[in-house]
């Protein structure tokens, strides 16, 4: 069974630093040899980090919430069609063995309140410091936060080492 | 088709505050014959909600995360068996003309989140200043702040007639 | 807890006899005081029941497999909407306490199929021999066949007693 | 994008002839460099196809009904985990490119019947003559009949690149 790291961010909204931090932890899970998954479609931080990973010969894959292939990211290898729509965010979360949160949004919250929920190790990848303090309060011993990239990627390394 | 009203909120996890605030949820939503929907279970918000509802002659649908009776709550009518895990949350959410989230925890937060991506109306009742804070920076739009349960039922009036 | 028993059949595809079992069975069901769950699309025999159940006083529900209400049938009460496709199928069966195939087509006999596989009763009311052949042998313990609209009647009548 | 083929079949319940077609075709898969997609179940059909293909150097993914590990085949490489149940049936069929059913039973028909309704490909490989009429009746453009494994590989390479 490979090692698969759930990356989750916004869509349509995500910011420019969103999508390079989220490019930047594609590359790393490629490079470490570990799967990436994320929501599979080709906006925002999904479609960064899958490009990160195929750009350094990763394997990706994508839960997409229609039921089809129109909202796909090219740079995604193995596409899983769900048709659940947003209900699609719990297999998200489940079939990651960490989850990296890159930026913030109300998708994004749902997973990484899903990860909690199913006591799943998250990184918290973002300049918002209320939603750290949130998310802090709200689990101390699932949610890990990081500061920037580098902090991001040796977070990930302890926590599949100790999973 | 009735007009149906989410209540949402803490399983095992809820406090005595988010009981009685539930139980009163209940009684008023049953009051206006509007139908409650809830998680379903035998626990926390959802029984209490279910259970001012079914004591003041209310209808209540409960929608099961299990693929069986086990958790039912012996408050709800209409069980609906989903066996879809927490995926179940979207659905509780898209069925819901109007959400309350009463109390606060990781399921509940899912659940504000997907209200807000789905751009349903939320009324927060709780006493969790960082968890309001959170949500109204999240959407000013469709989060509204209830202080009481008074205010929560104002809101919920007020939201039901300019759906 | 309510008895909830399960209409399934065909949407577009339904002849003119499933139109008038549905009908008939949607009256029957209200009679009894039992409660209606159908797929809630305003088509086929989820249409013809839930008017059959409505024009008789019975309660209606319809587990949707959009994200809003646009294809709801107006006899649905209770409208459960999943955005889940046809995936929300095995939900159909399994909040329904006996199901009664009216008519077939492959959404019907997805929903057969699961229902056998979660061991509940199903009761197959159509004049297609090659399908009650086929779902008999499939399953001769849980499979029952019904003849005519009466038959079906009595036999829901007997597998509710039973359950 | 990977060319993901799926084979269903039963699990607990497959005969000794649907194993052995199973590996073959999971190690047929493998050859064409193309991706097996099953159940993810330690049983039967899902089991042997995708030990078939990592035996010839294939990748495999298992998409899981429940909601861990606890069941996982050891021949899968990617196991998505949905916790969904037999709803998750509708993600095997909307995920795969074209769908071999690989013996029969309660399950296996059920997503045949689902893929039919996707308007997807779907070859037979059993020999169960009533199962063979019943689905040709039901839709004569997209189910198959394969005699034996030798016409199932051959109708594979037809539908696939003719998709």
């Amino acid at each position: 069974m490979n090692t698969i790291i759930g990356v989750m961010g916004p869509g349509e909204e995500a910011t420019s630093d969103d999508l390079s931090n989220a490019y930047l932890l594609g590359k790393f899970i490629a490079e470490q040899k570990w799967v990436l998954l994320t929501g599979g479609r080709n906006a925002g931080v999904m479609h960064s980090a899958s490009k990160g990973a195929k750009e350094n010969k990763g394997t990706t894959i994508g839960i997409l919430p229609g039921d089809d292939y129109a909202s796909l990211s090219e740079y995604v290898d193995i596409p899983v069609v769900t048709g659940l729509g947003n209900a699609r965010n719990n297999t998200n979360i489940l079939s990651s063995r960490v989850i990296v949160a890159c930026g913030i949004g109300p998708g994004t919250i749902s997973e990484i309140a899903l990860a909690i929920k199913a006591r799943k190790n998250v990184i918290l990848l973002n300049d918002d410091e209320m939603a750290k303090n949130f998310f802090k309060k709200l689990s101390d011993e699932k949610v890990y936060i990081a500061g920037n990239i580098d902090e991001a990627c040796k977070l990930l390394i302890e926590l599949v080492q100790n999973y």
